[in-house]
Protein backbone atom coordinates (compact mmCIF):
# COMPACT_ATOMS: atom_id res chain seq x y z
CA UNK A 1 0.00 0.00 0.00
CA UNK A 2 2.01 2.87 -1.01
CA UNK A 3 -0.28 5.40 1.41
CA UNK A 4 1.88 3.51 4.29
CA UNK A 5 5.23 5.27 3.61
CA UNK A 6 3.42 8.76 3.92
CA UNK A 7 1.18 10.40 6.93
CA UNK A 8 -2.26 9.82 6.11
CA UNK A 9 -4.64 12.88 5.70
CA UNK A 10 -6.60 13.44 8.77
CA UNK A 11 -9.98 14.03 7.01
CA UNK A 12 -13.06 12.17 5.60
CA UNK A 13 -15.68 14.58 3.43
CA UNK A 14 -18.92 12.89 3.23
CA UNK A 15 -21.45 14.27 0.65
CA UNK A 16 -25.25 13.03 -0.13
CA UNK A 17 -26.22 12.96 -3.62
CA UNK A 18 -27.83 15.82 -4.87
CA UNK A 19 -30.95 14.58 -6.16
CA UNK A 20 -31.92 14.72 -2.60
CA UNK A 21 -33.22 18.28 -2.91
CA UNK A 22 -35.79 17.02 -5.75
CA UNK A 23 -37.40 14.36 -3.27
CA UNK A 24 -37.11 16.05 0.04
CA UNK A 25 -39.49 19.59 0.62
CA UNK A 26 -37.18 21.39 3.07
CA UNK A 27 -39.77 24.73 3.02
CA UNK A 28 -43.72 22.74 3.45
CA UNK A 29 -44.58 20.57 6.61
CA UNK A 30 -45.01 16.93 7.11
CA UNK A 31 -48.08 16.52 8.74
CA UNK A 32 -49.07 12.95 9.43
CA UNK A 33 -46.12 9.64 10.27
CA UNK A 34 -47.08 7.98 6.93
CA UNK A 35 -46.36 11.49 5.31
CA UNK A 36 -42.87 11.82 7.38
CA UNK A 37 -42.29 8.02 6.31
CA UNK A 38 -43.53 7.76 2.94
CA UNK A 39 -39.97 10.02 2.38
CA UNK A 40 -37.97 7.65 4.35
CA UNK A 41 -39.16 5.32 1.92
CA UNK A 42 -39.03 6.92 -1.41
CA UNK A 43 -35.22 8.32 -0.56
CA UNK A 44 -34.37 4.36 -0.18
CA UNK A 45 -36.31 3.39 -3.55
CA UNK A 46 -34.20 6.44 -5.50
CA UNK A 47 -30.65 5.99 -3.65
CA UNK A 48 -31.06 2.40 -4.90
CA UNK A 49 -33.00 3.60 -8.62
CA UNK A 50 -30.48 6.29 -9.61
CA UNK A 51 -28.11 3.80 -8.29
CA UNK A 52 -26.17 5.68 -5.30
CA UNK A 53 -26.43 3.36 -2.40
CA UNK A 54 -28.24 0.62 -0.48
CA UNK A 55 -31.98 0.06 0.16
CA UNK A 56 -31.92 2.37 2.98
CA UNK A 57 -33.23 5.33 3.85
CA UNK A 58 -33.83 7.84 6.91
CA UNK A 59 -35.21 11.56 7.56
CA UNK A 60 -35.45 13.74 10.74
CA UNK A 61 -38.12 15.76 11.30
CA UNK A 62 -39.37 18.70 14.30
CA UNK A 63 -41.99 17.34 15.71
CA UNK A 64 -43.68 21.08 16.78
CA UNK A 65 -43.33 22.09 13.60
CA UNK A 66 -43.59 19.29 11.09
CA UNK A 67 -40.68 20.49 9.34
CA UNK A 68 -37.88 18.33 7.86
CA UNK A 69 -34.28 18.66 9.20
CA UNK A 70 -31.90 16.25 8.06
CA UNK A 71 -32.13 12.81 5.62
CA UNK A 72 -29.70 10.25 5.23
CA UNK A 73 -29.55 7.20 2.35
CA UNK A 74 -27.12 4.50 2.60
CA UNK A 75 -23.24 5.27 1.22
CA UNK A 76 -21.14 2.62 2.25
CA UNK A 77 -20.58 1.30 -0.96
CA UNK A 78 -20.30 4.58 -2.85
CA UNK A 79 -18.37 6.50 -0.47
CA UNK A 80 -16.11 3.40 0.79
CA UNK A 81 -17.49 3.67 4.67
CA UNK A 82 -19.06 0.98 6.51
CA UNK A 83 -20.32 3.63 8.91
CA UNK A 84 -22.47 5.21 6.31
CA UNK A 85 -26.21 3.55 6.69
CA UNK A 86 -29.09 5.82 6.54
CA UNK A 87 -30.15 6.57 10.17
CA UNK A 88 -26.19 7.61 10.57
CA UNK A 89 -25.96 9.98 7.65
CA UNK A 90 -29.40 11.46 8.94
CA UNK A 91 -28.15 12.55 12.07
CA UNK A 92 -24.62 13.92 11.29
CA UNK A 93 -26.13 16.00 8.64
CA UNK A 94 -29.24 17.61 11.17
CA UNK A 95 -26.42 18.08 13.67
CA UNK A 96 -24.59 19.85 11.38
CA UNK A 97 -27.68 22.20 10.69
CA UNK A 98 -27.99 22.53 13.85
CA UNK A 99 -24.66 23.04 14.95
CA UNK A 100 -24.91 21.24 18.33
CA UNK A 101 -24.45 17.31 19.09
CA UNK A 102 -27.58 16.60 20.16
CA UNK A 103 -30.44 17.16 18.46
CA UNK A 104 -32.50 17.91 21.79
CA UNK A 105 -31.01 20.65 22.11
CA UNK A 106 -33.09 23.70 23.87
CA UNK A 107 -35.48 21.76 24.33
CA UNK A 108 -35.98 20.79 20.90
CA UNK A 109 -38.14 17.71 20.04
CA UNK A 110 -36.82 16.13 17.09
CA UNK A 111 -37.72 12.44 15.26
CA UNK A 112 -35.96 10.07 13.26
CA UNK A 113 -37.88 8.35 10.73
CA UNK A 114 -35.98 5.08 9.16
CA UNK A 115 -37.17 2.90 6.10
CA UNK A 116 -35.92 0.06 8.03
CA UNK A 117 -35.16 -1.00 12.23
CA UNK A 118 -31.94 0.09 12.65
CA UNK A 119 -28.99 -2.08 13.24
CA UNK A 120 -26.70 -2.25 16.01
CA UNK A 121 -24.44 0.97 15.56
CA UNK A 122 -27.88 2.94 14.38
CA UNK A 123 -29.41 1.85 17.59
CA UNK A 124 -26.80 3.31 19.42
CA UNK A 125 -26.47 6.21 16.93
CA UNK A 126 -30.11 7.10 17.25
CA UNK A 127 -29.85 7.05 21.56
CA UNK A 128 -26.62 9.05 20.98
CA UNK A 129 -28.49 11.94 18.23
CA UNK A 130 -30.69 13.27 21.20
CA UNK A 131 -33.98 12.65 19.59
CA UNK A 132 -36.95 11.84 21.33
CA UNK A 133 -38.69 9.15 19.00
CA UNK A 134 -37.71 6.31 16.35
CA UNK A 135 -40.17 5.48 14.00
CA UNK A 136 -39.49 2.04 11.74
CA UNK A 137 -40.95 0.36 8.57
CA UNK A 138 -39.46 -2.46 7.69
CA UNK A 139 -38.10 -4.96 10.64
CA UNK A 140 -34.96 -6.42 11.09
CA UNK A 141 -36.37 -9.70 10.21
CA UNK A 142 -37.22 -7.89 6.84
CA UNK A 143 -33.51 -7.10 6.32
CA UNK A 144 -32.46 -10.55 7.42
CA UNK A 145 -34.50 -11.97 4.63
CA UNK A 146 -32.49 -10.57 1.71
CA UNK A 147 -29.14 -11.16 3.16
CA UNK A 148 -28.40 -7.92 5.58
CA UNK A 149 -26.89 -8.76 8.84
CA UNK A 150 -28.57 -6.08 11.66
CA UNK A 151 -25.39 -6.97 14.12
CA UNK A 152 -25.92 -7.58 17.56
CA UNK A 153 -29.54 -5.31 18.42
CA UNK A 154 -31.77 -7.14 20.31
CA UNK A 155 -35.43 -6.67 21.55
CA UNK A 156 -34.02 -5.60 25.08
CA UNK A 157 -32.17 -2.84 23.24
CA UNK A 158 -35.72 -1.48 22.25
CA UNK A 159 -36.26 -1.79 25.81
CA UNK A 160 -33.09 0.40 26.89
CA UNK A 161 -34.26 3.62 24.05
CA UNK A 162 -37.77 3.34 25.75
CA UNK A 163 -36.24 3.68 29.39
CA UNK A 164 -34.17 6.37 27.68
CA UNK A 165 -37.44 8.24 27.41
CA UNK A 166 -37.40 7.33 23.71
CA UNK A 167 -40.95 6.42 21.98
CA UNK A 168 -40.43 3.77 19.52
CA UNK A 169 -42.83 2.78 17.21
CA UNK A 170 -42.02 -0.03 14.88
CA UNK A 171 -43.55 -2.07 11.47
CA UNK A 172 -45.39 1.56 10.18
CA UNK A 173 -45.60 1.04 6.36
CA UNK A 174 -43.78 -1.96 6.69
CA UNK A 175 -45.25 -3.71 3.58
CA UNK A 176 -43.38 -0.44 1.75
CA UNK A 177 -40.75 -0.51 3.40
CA UNK A 178 -39.84 -4.51 2.47
CA UNK A 179 -41.01 -3.87 -1.22
CA UNK A 180 -37.49 -1.72 -1.49
CA UNK A 181 -35.55 -4.19 0.20
CA UNK A 182 -37.55 -7.01 -2.10
CA UNK A 183 -36.63 -5.19 -5.10
CA UNK A 184 -33.09 -4.25 -4.03
CA UNK A 185 -32.71 -8.01 -4.17
CA UNK A 186 -34.94 -8.83 -7.21
CA UNK A 187 -32.20 -6.56 -9.54
CA UNK A 188 -29.11 -8.30 -8.14
CA UNK A 189 -28.43 -5.42 -5.44
CA UNK A 190 -24.92 -6.13 -3.40
CA UNK A 191 -25.52 -7.57 0.07
CA UNK A 192 -21.90 -6.30 1.27
CA UNK A 193 -20.83 -7.83 4.56
CA UNK A 194 -23.64 -10.31 4.27
CA UNK B 1 -33.87 28.31 12.90
CA UNK B 2 -32.74 30.22 9.50
CA UNK B 3 -31.67 27.65 8.11
CA UNK B 4 -35.33 26.06 7.54
CA UNK B 5 -36.03 28.81 4.93
CA UNK B 6 -33.25 27.01 2.61
CA UNK B 7 -32.08 24.03 1.38
CA UNK B 8 -29.33 22.80 3.43
CA UNK B 9 -26.24 21.24 2.18
CA UNK B 10 -25.73 17.78 1.93
CA UNK B 11 -22.31 17.58 3.50
CA UNK B 12 -19.77 16.94 6.63
CA UNK B 13 -16.43 17.41 6.78
CA UNK B 14 -15.05 15.67 9.41
CA UNK B 15 -11.48 16.35 10.60
CA UNK B 16 -9.02 14.80 13.53
CA UNK B 17 -6.75 17.19 15.63
CA UNK B 18 -3.34 17.79 13.93
CA UNK B 19 -1.41 17.06 17.01
CA UNK B 20 -2.39 12.81 16.23
CA UNK B 21 0.71 13.47 13.60
CA UNK B 22 3.16 14.08 16.94
CA UNK B 23 2.04 10.48 18.43
CA UNK B 24 1.08 7.83 15.63
CA UNK B 25 4.08 5.99 14.11
CA UNK B 26 3.03 5.99 10.68
CA UNK B 27 5.86 4.66 8.97
CA UNK B 28 7.19 2.41 12.28
CA UNK B 29 6.08 -1.20 13.23
CA UNK B 30 4.33 -1.37 16.95
CA UNK B 31 5.02 -5.06 17.78
CA UNK B 32 3.18 -5.83 20.66
CA UNK B 33 -0.58 -5.76 21.71
CA UNK B 34 0.61 -3.28 24.96
CA UNK B 35 2.47 -1.06 22.31
CA UNK B 36 -0.81 -1.03 19.85
CA UNK B 37 -2.96 -0.66 23.32
CA UNK B 38 -0.37 2.20 24.34
CA UNK B 39 -0.91 4.36 21.27
CA UNK B 40 -5.14 4.17 21.51
CA UNK B 41 -4.83 4.97 25.23
CA UNK B 42 -2.42 7.85 24.63
CA UNK B 43 -4.42 9.69 22.11
CA UNK B 44 -7.60 9.51 24.51
CA UNK B 45 -5.00 10.67 27.39
CA UNK B 46 -4.02 14.18 24.64
CA UNK B 47 -7.00 14.43 23.37
CA UNK B 48 -8.11 15.37 26.65
CA UNK B 49 -4.89 17.49 27.20
CA UNK B 50 -4.71 19.39 24.01
CA UNK B 51 -8.59 19.93 25.07
CA UNK B 52 -9.40 18.38 21.70
CA UNK B 53 -12.55 16.34 22.76
CA UNK B 54 -13.06 13.38 24.39
CA UNK B 55 -11.07 10.10 27.05
CA UNK B 56 -11.47 8.07 24.10
CA UNK B 57 -8.88 6.99 21.28
CA UNK B 58 -8.66 4.28 18.96
CA UNK B 59 -5.66 2.54 16.42
CA UNK B 60 -6.33 0.37 13.87
CA UNK B 61 -3.46 -1.80 13.07
CA UNK B 62 -2.42 -4.23 10.08
CA UNK B 63 -2.08 -7.48 11.77
CA UNK B 64 0.64 -8.66 9.36
CA UNK B 65 2.85 -5.68 9.17
CA UNK B 66 1.74 -4.04 12.55
CA UNK B 67 1.87 -1.23 10.75
CA UNK B 68 -0.56 1.59 11.98
CA UNK B 69 -3.54 1.86 9.50
CA UNK B 70 -5.81 5.00 11.23
CA UNK B 71 -6.43 6.35 14.79
CA UNK B 72 -9.46 8.17 15.77
CA UNK B 73 -10.34 10.34 19.26
CA UNK B 74 -13.82 11.04 20.33
CA UNK B 75 -14.97 14.44 18.62
CA UNK B 76 -18.45 14.53 19.47
CA UNK B 77 -18.38 18.18 21.38
CA UNK B 78 -15.65 19.23 19.19
CA UNK B 79 -17.25 18.56 15.70
CA UNK B 80 -21.23 18.54 17.04
CA UNK B 81 -21.27 15.03 15.61
CA UNK B 82 -22.58 12.40 18.52
CA UNK B 83 -21.78 9.40 16.03
CA UNK B 84 -17.79 10.83 15.86
CA UNK B 85 -16.41 8.59 18.53
CA UNK B 86 -13.07 7.40 18.72
CA UNK B 87 -14.10 4.02 17.14
CA UNK B 88 -16.08 5.16 14.27
CA UNK B 89 -13.84 8.54 13.46
CA UNK B 90 -10.77 5.55 13.01
CA UNK B 91 -13.16 3.23 10.89
CA UNK B 92 -13.78 5.97 8.75
CA UNK B 93 -10.14 7.44 8.77
CA UNK B 94 -8.86 3.71 7.84
CA UNK B 95 -11.89 3.24 5.49
CA UNK B 96 -11.05 6.13 3.31
CA UNK B 97 -7.22 5.80 3.42
CA UNK B 98 -7.13 2.10 1.81
CA UNK B 99 -10.40 3.55 -0.59
CA UNK B 100 -12.21 0.47 0.85
CA UNK B 101 -15.77 0.11 3.00
CA UNK B 102 -14.26 -3.26 4.52
CA UNK B 103 -11.15 -3.50 6.26
CA UNK B 104 -10.85 -7.00 5.34
CA UNK B 105 -10.89 -6.32 1.87
CA UNK B 106 -8.01 -8.05 -0.91
CA UNK B 107 -7.65 -10.64 2.56
CA UNK B 108 -5.99 -8.28 4.88
CA UNK B 109 -6.35 -8.72 8.48
CA UNK B 110 -6.99 -5.59 10.92
CA UNK B 111 -7.63 -4.80 14.25
CA UNK B 112 -9.17 -1.88 16.16
CA UNK B 113 -7.75 -1.17 19.76
CA UNK B 114 -9.74 1.13 22.05
CA UNK B 115 -8.91 2.35 25.52
CA UNK B 116 -12.43 2.01 26.27
CA UNK B 117 -14.70 -1.11 25.42
CA UNK B 118 -16.91 0.06 22.53
CA UNK B 119 -20.99 1.90 23.25
CA UNK B 120 -23.28 -0.12 21.37
CA UNK B 121 -22.98 2.25 18.08
CA UNK B 122 -19.77 1.58 17.73
CA UNK B 123 -20.00 -2.53 18.70
CA UNK B 124 -22.02 -2.48 15.35
CA UNK B 125 -19.49 0.22 13.87
CA UNK B 126 -16.73 -2.51 14.70
CA UNK B 127 -18.35 -5.67 13.18
CA UNK B 128 -18.98 -3.37 9.83
CA UNK B 129 -15.86 -2.27 9.91
CA UNK B 130 -14.11 -5.55 8.68
CA UNK B 131 -11.70 -5.69 11.40
CA UNK B 132 -10.92 -9.45 12.51
CA UNK B 133 -9.86 -8.42 16.44
CA UNK B 134 -10.87 -6.06 18.68
CA UNK B 135 -8.93 -5.13 21.73
CA UNK B 136 -10.49 -3.10 24.58
CA UNK B 137 -8.76 -1.59 27.98
CA UNK B 138 -11.25 -0.38 30.20
CA UNK B 139 -14.44 -1.42 30.67
CA UNK B 140 -17.79 -0.55 30.10
CA UNK B 141 -18.25 -0.15 34.10
CA UNK B 142 -15.49 1.94 33.94
CA UNK B 143 -17.38 4.32 31.29
CA UNK B 144 -20.25 4.14 33.58
CA UNK B 145 -18.59 5.11 36.84
CA UNK B 146 -17.61 8.76 35.57
CA UNK B 147 -21.07 8.81 34.51
CA UNK B 148 -20.94 7.82 30.09
CA UNK B 149 -23.61 6.00 29.13
CA UNK B 150 -22.37 2.94 27.22
CA UNK B 151 -26.15 2.41 25.61
CA UNK B 152 -27.58 -1.31 24.89
CA UNK B 153 -24.23 -3.06 24.57
CA UNK B 154 -24.78 -6.67 26.15
CA UNK B 155 -22.40 -9.73 27.02
CA UNK B 156 -24.18 -11.09 24.00
CA UNK B 157 -22.90 -8.31 22.06
CA UNK B 158 -19.75 -9.95 22.52
CA UNK B 159 -20.80 -13.07 21.50
CA UNK B 160 -22.79 -11.99 18.60
CA UNK B 161 -18.88 -10.42 17.35
CA UNK B 162 -17.12 -13.40 18.37
CA UNK B 163 -19.83 -16.07 16.67
CA UNK B 164 -19.08 -13.70 12.92
CA UNK B 165 -15.40 -14.19 13.58
CA UNK B 166 -13.93 -11.64 15.41
CA UNK B 167 -11.12 -12.53 17.96
CA UNK B 168 -12.05 -10.10 21.12
CA UNK B 169 -9.96 -9.37 24.26
CA UNK B 170 -10.80 -7.42 26.76
CA UNK B 171 -8.97 -5.93 29.59
CA UNK B 172 -5.78 -5.55 28.14
CA UNK B 173 -4.04 -2.82 30.32
CA UNK B 174 -6.91 -1.41 31.93
CA UNK B 175 -6.03 0.46 34.88
CA UNK B 176 -4.03 2.44 32.13
CA UNK B 177 -7.25 2.73 30.24
CA UNK B 178 -9.50 3.94 33.22
CA UNK B 179 -6.91 6.44 34.72
CA UNK B 180 -7.63 8.67 31.74
CA UNK B 181 -11.48 8.33 32.67
CA UNK B 182 -10.61 9.61 36.16
CA UNK B 183 -8.36 12.07 34.75
CA UNK B 184 -11.35 13.69 32.95
CA UNK B 185 -13.75 12.85 35.49
CA UNK B 186 -11.26 14.88 38.32
CA UNK B 187 -10.60 18.05 35.68
CA UNK B 188 -14.52 18.90 35.53
CA UNK B 189 -14.24 17.03 31.75
CA UNK B 190 -17.92 17.33 30.17
CA UNK B 191 -20.29 13.98 30.67
CA UNK B 192 -22.83 15.12 27.28
CA UNK B 193 -25.47 12.92 26.76
CA UNK B 194 -24.73 11.46 30.39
Amino acid sequence: MCASSQSPQLQVAIRLPDWIHEIADWQGVYHSDEEKMALAITLADENVKRQTGGPFGSAIFDMDSGKLLGVGVNQVVAQNNSTLHGEVTAIMLSQKRIENFTLGAQGARRELFTSCEPCAMCMGATLWSGVKRLVCAATGEDARAIGFDEGPVFEQSYAYLKKAGLDVVRELMREQGRQVLQDYRLNGGEIYNG
